[in-house]
């Protein structure tokens, strides 16, 4: 936002907009432009909502907002998909500071509308207001034929990450170690601070349940256990194994951070927890009687809430 | 918000918000507490979303939480009435700012809850952030068999509100103007500006074009005669001669303001505004071939699109 602001309204605002969402889907009767957006439904039909507010989920100085647009649309598109379904439609709700350039509101748009495509997804509606910061508030709509739940997991299952968690973690570390970048392994760990790659591929079907890791694969696997009324046990040695952590790692020794923390408190990588039998991704564990999770990594304690974030 | 804040965790705050929405509606398979929401959809599904900001659209120290809940669901829940449709899900992101205490909280989910359960709606989820300011970004999904846009009118329909507009101007003039509420004519106009009362019984079945007034009669007819390709001729004489207008004209004398101005330029009342034959509410004019709005009233201009908000 190093931009100023230039005079232009609200209409003008939503033209570009309008063209930027502008979809042939043919199960779009009406799009942006009416009170309402109507589209073809689902008999199951998945809904969730996400709200990112600047300074608190992203910064402007540290991300583009094409960055933005697609962390917000991919948290979205991800809760979705923990739901074993298919993301259909989104609404964007955005208030603006009256600072931004015509420029960066686009960049923001064109971001939203890169990850909405790479999730099958159409923007369908939205709202523009006014506020101190730069709030970004997305609800997705889905379809599922067989909603895949938090609760389902049973003792011999296996317990699936779609890929490894921490990068998102490792690159707020490295922004914030003002360290140079200067190899791929720090690269990937920005750009998935500033936009998680999505497992759009990840097949769980034959899933017994499902998660996206939004807040910490520690977190969310201590909440799978309690809704499935089992208990989860961690392999290290297995995750140890990947070629994804011996990446990481490198970084974790550069800057002296624990990688566990990373993997099992990080958060923002939106990597899909899944268990059940033969699932593609990485077997990091298994599910077995009991209750809470079992040989988490010395050093990561009991994660509970944090406080409104 | 006069009370300071409390030590109290995003998970009570979570806890208190599922048990305030809790619903036995059968078509909510999954509600609030997995990743997403699963519900039974409809083959035309209706979708818009809202967003309000403190400052903004609200404030705290002349609405209460309740209220500023009931304006904010209501604005959803009358862009789907004015796609004909009904209302049926609702998604809520909420940004606090820290300082408010669980009561707010919980007034302002009542509230929520309280104008949901007018348009036969349910929250089904939701996400809370912080920010600096309060931001309430509602989500709702209908459903209709035949929904009815704006773009249907046609020259010799009759032109009809729900409703009479201005009531939300006015009660927002009352506030500014600090004079006492001395009779039911003034606590109307406070009570419609804090939470307008929404129109669900109007029965649109019929119409040719329809929405609702959020931003001005005046804006929102224009915006319809456009997309049908038509001029809205307005009828004064039959506005004045309702018993609505009688009243709120003792109140625009006393306050010396041009009741006109509320009428056609206030805005957020959320009436309806729909042409056809025989309809039900006030008819307040006419289609004719044409463009634009004729007979506006003298010292109404034409109006645009206000800058962000």
């Amino acid at each position: 936002m190093a931009e100023g602001s230039e005079a232009f309204t609200e209409a003008q605002v939503i033209a570009q907009l309008r063209e930027i969402f502008a979809s042939p889907d043919p199960r779009i009767e009406v799009g942006i432009g009416d009170d309402a957006a109507v589209v073809q439904g689902a008999k199951g039909q998945v809904m969730t909502t996400d709200m990112a507010v600047e300074g608190v989920h992203f910064r402007t100085d540290w991300s583009t907002g094409f960055e933005i647009g697609r962390k917000v649309t991919a948290a979205n598109t991800a809760d979705i998909l923990a739901m074993g379904a298919v993301p259909d439609y989104l609404l964007v709700a955005v208030a603006l500071t009256g600072t931004e350039s015509m420029e960066w509101i686009s960049d923001l748009a064109r971001g939203i509308k890169f990850e909405a495509d790479l999730a099958g997804a159409q923007v369908v509606g939205g709202d523009i207001s006014r506020a101190d910061q730069v709030v970004i508030s997305i609800a997705a709509v889905g379809s599922a034929e067989k909603p895949i739940l938090r609760s389902g997991a049973k003792p011999g299952d296996g317990i699936y990450l779609s890929s490894l968690t921490g990068w998102s973690a490792a690159g707020l570390a490295l922004l914030k170690s003002n360290a140079p970048v200067t190899s791929d392994v720090m690269e990937k760990a920005l750009s998935e601070f500033k936009s998680p790659t999505i497992d759009y591929g990840f097949d769980a079907t034959g899933a017994s349940s499902l998660s996206d890791i939004s807040d910490a694969l520690a977190i969310q696997a201590a909440q799978m256990a309690e809704s499935s009324k089992v208990a989860f046990n961690f392999d290290l040695s297995k995750i140890e194994s990947t070629s994804e952590f011996v990446e990481l790692e490198t970084l974790a020794r550069k800057l002296e951070i624990d990688i566990w923390h990373w993997i099992f408190a990080g958060g923002e990588d939106h990597a899909l927890l899944a268990t059940g039998l033969a699932l593609p991704g990485i077997l990091v564990g298994e599910v077995i009687a009991g209750s809470g999770i079992k040989n988490l990594p010395a050093g990561v304690e009991t994660i509970t809430w944090r406080h409104f974030n």
